[in-house]
C-alpha cells in the first residue's frame, strides 16, 4: 500500500470474526464501507480537491480495472506476494486479486504502449485498493487513493511535481504548514552511506524493508531481522548511526558529491522555489515498506503526530524493468481517503456535507401539480437543481 | 443487470479462452477496461452528464461497495442466483461477489436504515458492475452503471422522475427523440390482462422470465418455456394475444377501470407536462429480465434498433420485503456506459476527447528554470492548470 500502510481503521474496534448475526444481515461485506449521501458528499469534497488539484498541475486523470491478474501482482519485485490480498479464480482458473495497490496496473499500462506514448507523462487516478486482514481491531478491508505519477523523467523536478500537487490539495483542504509536514529521505542516499560503511548492496533492499519496520517492532527485533540478513553487530551499528544523522548537511560531510545528495538539496531548492518549502523536513529515516523505490522518499505526517502517514511516495526507476518493460525512471505518490478524513475532523475542518439543492418546489393539491411540474421542468432546464414533490403536501 | 441485458460486447470479437500468450501479458484481466487518458475523458463526458442531470433533478448521490455478500445476491426472489457472478471466498470462508448490479446493495443500505431515513427519497450512483461470461463471443466482463432510485413513493410521479432524468442525461449528450425513444409496458397491466383470459397468477413472475427472452428466442421455444411453466396451449395463445395490443386505448377496451392501466396513462400526461412525450412509446412487450419489477417497466433503444437497451427499469414494491425489510413502492433504472458510447460514436456524437490543459510553460536553459516554476506556481494559484516542462527544452 503506497500511501498509506497498514490500511485504514475503522470505527468499529473490537469487532471480533464471529458476529455475523443477525444484526449485521444488512451490514456491507465486513471492512468495508457504505456511502450514504451524507458520506458521500464528504468523500466527494475530498476527491474534487484531489481532482482540481491535479488538473491545475497538468496531470492527466487515468483508470485502471479494480480487478487486476495475481500474475501481474506476483511479478512485483522486492517483496513477496502479500497474504492479505483478496484472491480469487476465475471459472477458467485464472488468478485474479482485488487490486492492492494501483502502481503495478499503471506499471502495466505504460509498458504496453511504451513505444508509443510521449513521454515525461504526468498521470493521476483516484482508486480503491483492498486489502484482507483478520478483523481483530476493526481495521477496514478498502479505501480510495489518490495516485500521482510522473514517468519518463530523471530530474528531480518530477518529485518536486508530484509533491506539490500533494501538498496543494491539503492546502485548498484547508491545512497548512502547521497541521501537516513531509518528511523526506533517499533510500540513495541511504545505499551511499552503507556502502561507505562497508555494507555488502545486495542486501540493500532486505534492509530497507527491516528499517521500515522501526517503531512498529522495536529497535532490537529490527537488529534481530538485519542479523538474520547476515548483516553483522558491527554494520548494524553503522546502520543505526546512519539514520541518526539529522541534517542535510550531516550527510554532506560523509557523502561529498555524491549526487543522491545533490539531488535532495536540489529538491529542497526547488520546494523554497515553488514555494512549498516550509512544509518538508529532511529525515532519512523515512523508507517506504514497498520494495521498488530505489530514491527519494517522502511521507506526510500530522504535526501533532496522532496519525498514521497522510501521503507517501518516491522514485521507483526499476519497476518497468522488472516488470518486462524498458526502464524508466519513475516518480509517484500515494494519498489515501482515510487518514486526511480523520485528521480534517479532529481539527474540526471536516468538509461541509449539506445538500447543495438549489430548489424544491411542492404542491397543496393534486390541481397544482401540474404548475409544480412546469416550474421543475423550467428550473431544471435553466441549470438550477431542484426537488419535485412526488405527492401533494 | 438492470439498465443493459446482457453486459456490453468488448471490439475484441472471437477472442478464444486461450490465448493467455505473451502478447497479452500487458493485457488488463480478460474482458476489463484500462482507461488510458483520453478513454477517461471520454467516460468523465458521460459521467458528468450523469451526475450534474443528476443533481439537477434533485438525486442525493451514495454509493456501496462493489464487493457485496454472496448471501445479499442469493436473497434476491424470482431468480436464481447467476452462474455469471464473480464469485469468491474471504480467508473465513465467507462468500463474496463482485455485484452483478447495484439494486441489491441499494436496498440493502435502505432497509439498514429504514427507520432513520426520510422519504421517499430520491438517490443516484454510477457503479461499475461485474458479470463473468466465457469470452465466446469477445463480451465485457465489467461496466458502469449509473443508477437512479426513488424509494418509498406510489404515485407515478416517481417513475416520471426517472424517466425523466434519463432523457434529460440523454439530451445534454447531444442526442433528441429522433434518436432514441423509450417503451413502456406494465407487467401490472400484463398481470390483469392474463388473470382476466384465466391464467394462474402464481404462474406470472416465471411467464414474464420467459417472455423477456423474446427476440432472443423463437416465439416456439418460449411457448414451450410456457408449456414447462404449465400454461396450456390455449392460454399460451391469449398470452400472445395480449402482448400484440399495440396501445394503450385498446387495453382499456379490455381492463376498462384497472389501476394499473390508470397509471400508464398518467404516466403519458406526466411526461407531456414535463416535455418529455415525445419520448415515449406505449409497448406492452416490454417486461424486463430481472424478477423483481412489479408494475410499470421501460426501456430506451435507439430509432434505428442497432444497438441493445440504452437504459431500463421500472417499478420493484417487493424488493425491501422480500430482503427482510418493510415493504416500501420502488422505481428505478439503470443506464449502462458502453451502449450509450457506441451509440453516441455511431451518430458521430463522440464526446470531445481533447485535453483541457489552459498552460505549458517551458524553459530553454537551466538559468531560465526558476522563472518559469514561479510563473507555473503563479497560474496554478489562480486556478489555471497548468503543465510545467521537467527539463530545458
Amino acid at each position: 500500500m503506497r500511501g498509506n500502510s497498514p490500511l485504514p481503521q475503522g470505527e468499529g474496534q473490537g469487532e471480533g470474526e464471529l458476529n455475523a448475526s443477525a444484526m449485521h444481515t444488512f451490514a456491507p461485506p465486513r471492512g468495508m464501507r457504505d456511502f450514504y449521501p451524507e458520506d458521500f458528499r464528504a468523500r466527494d469534497a475530498l476527491f474534487s480537491a484531489w481532482r482540481e488539484t491535479a488538473r491545475l498541475w497538468g496531470f492527466e486523470e487515468y483508470d485502471a480495472p479494480v480487478v487486476e491478474t495475481l500474475d501481474l501482482l506476483e511479478r512485483k519485485a522486492g517483496e513477496e506476494i502479500s497474504e492479505q490480498i483478496y484472491a480469487f479464480q476465475d471459472k477458467s482458473g485464472r488468478g485474479l486479486a482485488l487490486r492492492p495497490e494501483l502502481t503495478p496496473s499503471l506499471a502495466r499500462m505504460i509498458i504496453a504502449r511504451q513505444g508509443a506514448l510521449s513521454f515525461p507523462l504526468k498521470w493521476s487516478a483516484i482508486a480503491q485498493c483492498f486489502r484482507y486482514e483478520r478483523m481483530t481491531r476493526g481495521r477496514k478491508r478498502e479505501h480510495y487513493q489518490w495516485n500521482l505519477d510522473i514517468v519518463g523523467e530523471e530530474s528531480v523536478l518530477a518529485e518536486a511535481e508530484v509533491l506539490g500537487a500533494a501538498i496543494a490539495a491539503l492546502r485548498r483542504l484547508g491545512l497548512s504548514h502547521e497541521d501537516f509536514r513531509v518528511r523526506v529521505g533517499s533510500r540513495a542516499v541511504l545505499a551511499g552511506l552503507f556502502a561507505r560503511s562497508g555494507i555488502a548492496p545486495e542486501h540493500f533492499t532486505a534492509l530497507c524493508l527491516a528499517l521500515d519496520k522501526r517503531g512498529k517492532i522495536s529497535d532490537d527485533q529490527v537488529r534481530e531481522l538485519l542479523r538474520a540478513e547476515g548483516v553483522g553487530e558491527a554494520d548494524a551499528g553503522r546502520v543505526f548511526e546512519m539514520l541518526a544523522l539529522r541534517s542535510l548537511e550531516d550527510v554532506d560531510g560523509r557523502l561529498a558529491g555524491d549526487s543522491a545528495v545533490a539531488d535532495l538539496h536540489t529538491l529542497f531548492d526547488h520546494a523554497r522555489d515553488l514555494g512549498f518549502g516550509q512544509y518538508l523536513d529532511f529525515d532519512l529515516t523515512v523508507i517506504r515498506g514497498l520494495g521498488y523505490y530505489t530514491g527519494i522518499v517522502f511521507e506526510a505526517f500530522d504535526t501533532a503526530g496522532r496519525f498514521r502517514a497522510i501521503f507517501g511516495g518516491g522514485r521507483y526507476d526499476n519497476l518497468l524493468s522488472t516488470l518486462g518493460g524498458e526502464r524508466m525512471p519513475c516518480v509517484g505518490l500515494g494519498f489515501g481517503d482515510v487518514v486526511v478524513m480523520e485528521l480534517l475532523a479532529q481539527l474540526g475542518k471536516a468538509p461541509a456535507t449539506a445538500r447543495g439543492l438549489e430548489y424544491a418546489v411542492g404542491y397543496m393539491d393534486e390541481p397544482s401539480r401540474n404548475l409544480a411540474m412546469q416550474v421543475a421542468a423550467r428550473l431544471r432546464a435553466g441549470g438550477e437543481s431542484c426537488d419535485l414533490a412526488l405527492a401533494a403536501e
